[in-house]
């Protein structure tokens, strides 16, 4: 049985990844923190109540040490690089769900998200949490950088053609829609309910944290150089993200021979799902799930791809894709507590 | 053309109040003040971008006085007696949208807003600004305390009976649904779009300070003590408030009878809509109207009449009533602006 | 392993008892059927593509014998009557979703659901699917009458009253409110987005279906008569039921005392959590759930108690309590695949 | 006083016209119609209660020819054609809000809207009513095709640049996204509460009947072929179009200079409001308004300009730009009613 601690449990993600470990039947929570609220889990969410008898405790390094085997820090991002250096050389194992071991180069993390990167050592040792491209890595990290919920959507959505036909790429424009949860819960004048429902609007055009994240992976796929347009929406609804990526190409292109490139590619990967030909995805197919769904329309005359993209942003885009990699990471079947 | 000044127009009452002002052929809104925003009207509310060059300033008493004839309070409860005697000393006129002159106890105040009433002075020449049932006394007012949002359906949906059957009434429960604009435009955990989004729950059952101001005005009607049950919820939408209330009746009553009761006393008033027996209002058909919608079901058996009552929260419930008083009281139309 | 067939599967019940029967580790659906969508599962619902390759078909009373040991019948009303005696006659077992069993008179059925009953010799062996009442006569059971959405929401709320206080309550009035998968999968004009979103009604005020449900099963519980009021409302959500439930006393009662008889009446139950007094239940604490959370404020003063009652209308309201009573049917672990 | 026609009272667009006109000073509805709802307008719909007599009927031309002198035919596509070319030889004024005289090529409608056109005579002589570019025409125009909502904000996005800068646009991807209204009033499953409430998806993928229409205007502005890439996703709102549309150009482009070219070729329109430079624009902005707001984003390093562009598509997508069209028409203030 792995013990497992969830390092701020009062979030959205921290929360989805408990009810997820309650059903699993390898691991177990022994130990849950919050900066804000403290007490019988049960109590910070009812919906627990009956469910779950741990109280939830300010994080302390040594009782976390020894309660805990493998830890999910579920925080805001700058949080998790003043406790991972102390798990890590404690020989604990890692998945943190904030940004600040996404990317490699400390002065990009620096621009991007406007702190001083204060663990830069680690930022080489971390892998990368998305399996469909980094399962190997995975099972043997201690770090794992779980990645951003619109970068898994992208990087899933563009990784078959990036790693095969970077050459004939012209262009791509990522043009992303979120629901609400994605922002995480915290007090916000533009999250309110009022500002928010019969509302639609963008926000950071051009300028999100994501942006760098997913160039980065994909240029890893490509071994070249990619630099997507990216614009994220806030949609009214409480989960799920979708994205609507425009390629371009030099050369034409035929719908049949995307959808072949991605059934092979994804062939044996249990959470990515094609739409047949002719039908969209739709958010509400994943939601509550660790799926991604991805459509493709072709335009022939405009040498244009356009590809639907669908996860549910707490499940494949945050704490479903880190029970996925805990389970890589203990050797566990991949999809147990995900199916 | 009379000179109006709103005092907090950053909220979701002031706007409303602005927007219909802007169409009224009879006023002008000369002065506009917000505590948190300051700058141009259409800058802190993009909506009103060339429909206004108002700026929106620090509220100053000097200003207001030189710059207007009468005043909307779209205040928070407790700041609006900071300021009404000064503007009634300087023989101005006001329409306070905040709950501070609604009660007529100073005693009654401090208990349900938990807050010592400083201009307890002015509280008995207070007119209560609901124009059904004061008309006259509104026409010649200095000072109109605006309804609260929830009493206003109340009282409109129960005066005819208490003028008239008090003695047969046994007992009057008032089940409550309010949209979040209800609660106002401000920052709260409970307001967030993810907590109120396919959600639902009641508030400050039995104990919402709108119970007090509905017992006294229904009393007076009723030249008699009258005690309603009141449990308020809130509603995943915008704007408008249901309210579905029981009346449980000593004898026996029928449906033709209640209606024609009300049709008798709302027979002149443009803003009362009688729904057809056989049929229920419903929110949408009073959202952004000033509207009240009544229908009515009798349970012959259980000598039970449900009554369904709907309002725009923003309208009748708050900015919508103001105007129609700002009319009763300029000697204006009284529907003007607001058809 | 049990055999399940699940008749009606396009409908969302029949959806949802998939899902939660995929996951269930003693049964396996070995039969679903459509009247209108015959294919593979995963293209009438997206959802579930990757996880079952059943195919929908329409029912055939022959393949139906041959493929299940037990059936959820998840019908519109009128249609299970046709089907289940052949059931029986076949030795199997029936969990029938609909209404055509719950009451027990062929008349009642007539007046309510304006059908003539076409089976009512099996009314009186049909056992009423509400574990926390009627376990042990589950667990024997042929033909289970699985209980509306409102009705168990209602009688879960009121059976601890009825069963001990019959003689003290003068009055029970249910405002019920229900999310709109509550009204099936069908097309109608008043279910369509627009007319439901940033909208809100009531509907069949004093008239509902599940009124005699409701005072059926209370009655037998308090050996007298109960007569409920219950005025149903449409929650512009998609899932969940909140019932707010006025019962006035003839004598003083107490919030403490209230607490503890439902408390000791609900011990054992898995699924029934009482919402701490001072604090109240909300819908998407159980949403996604087979909990039913209730909660209490006593009026001292008016004698009144106020009762907050909250479930998932397709969970403990429809296919997860199914799914509980083929637990108890089939000797099963009770929570079994619902928690 | 105009005297005007509503044909096709009973859908959303017809409804909000009529609203419109209600408080339009120089106009007064004298004929109103249905093919499905008959009776007192104020049945049909509840919202026009104690504001209207007027009774709707089935279609009439020669009752229309007597009562009216300028039509509004807010019909499905394929049933304006049938009455225009009568009411034209009647020498009356027609506003058809439908998609039946937009394009001026038969066979370009036989192909996007599948149905033969059977009034193609009168395709030349149609103005296309979006005033920002035609008002002159309109001024004098006979026959008014109302545009499209999605073309309407994809037109006013786009035109000041493809009148300018057609040169240096190597392609214009659309990115749109619509409220739940603009798909009419109609029975349809995938318009069901909760086929579309936390839901969202892509339709008619590089496919829809808009498309054409939006070439055909800007190709003329251009004077020279454009080619959009269009995509429309269904939001989970009731009203308001966002589209998030990307000009890649072939040199470099700057903000502010794209800004300032806006600002000119608008200057002196009343229902255009460009957004400050730094901020976007929100669909709530512009509900319940005629006006269309528009933002900027420049990628300096990838030549592209991202535009956010938002109505309602009831109001300037619809019967407002109607209203506008009429009042152009008219000879009447362009912004009487619509303020």
């Amino acid at each position: 049985m792995m013990r497992v601690g969830i390092v701020g449990v009062s979030g959205y993600s921290g929360l989805t990844a408990f009810e997820l470990l309650l059903n699993h039947p390898q691991v177990r929570v022994t130990y849950a923190t919050s900066r804000n609220s403290q007490g019988p889990l049960a109590e910070i969410w009812p919906r627990l109540k009956g469910r779950t008898n741990l109280i939830c405790e300010k994080f302390k390094l040594d009782k976390a040490l020894k309660l805990g085997d493998l830890f999910f820090l579920s925080l805001p991002h700058g949080a998790s690089m003043g406790i991972v250096p102390k798990l890590l050389k404690a020989r604990k194992r890692v998945i943190d769900l904030s940004a600040d071991y996404r990317l490699k180069n400390a002065l990009d993390y620096k621009k991007w998200y406007d702190l001083k990167h204060t663990d830069a050592g680690h930022l080489s040792q971390a892998v990368y949490g998305l399996p469909e491209l980094y399962r190997s890595d995975i099972k043997k990290a201690n770090l794992v950088a779980n990645p951003g919920c619109y970068s898994t959507a992208a990087i899933l959505a563009l990784a078959p053609l990036c790693a095969t036909h970077t050459d004939t790429i012209s262009s791509i424009i990522i043009d992303a829609k979120s629901g609400v949860s994605g922002a995480g819960r915290k007090l916000a004048d533009q999250l309110m309910f009022c500002e928010v429902h019969e509302n639609f609007k963008a926000y950071k055009v051009l300028n999100h944290q994501h942006t760098p994240e997913i160039n980065l992976y994909l240029s890893k796929l490509a071994r070249g150089k990619i630099n997507v347009i990216f614009v994220p929406h806030l949609l009214p609804v409480n989960r799920g993200i979708w994205e609507t990526i425009y390629v371009r190409f030099k050369n034409r292109i035929q719908e049949k021979m995307i959808f072949n490139l991605y059934q092979k590619f994804y062939k044996t990967e249990p959470f990515i799902r094609l739409v047949p030909l002719g039908s969209q995805p739709q958010l509400r197919d994943v939601v509550g799930t660790n799926y991604c769904d991805i459509g493709f329309v072709v335009g022939e005359r405009e040498n244009i791809l356009v590809i639907s993209c669908v996860i549910d942003n707490l499940m494949k885009g945050a704490a479903g894709q880190a029970v996925q990699n805990m389970n890589i990471m203990g050797g566990f079947t991949e999809t147990q507590g995900l199916l």
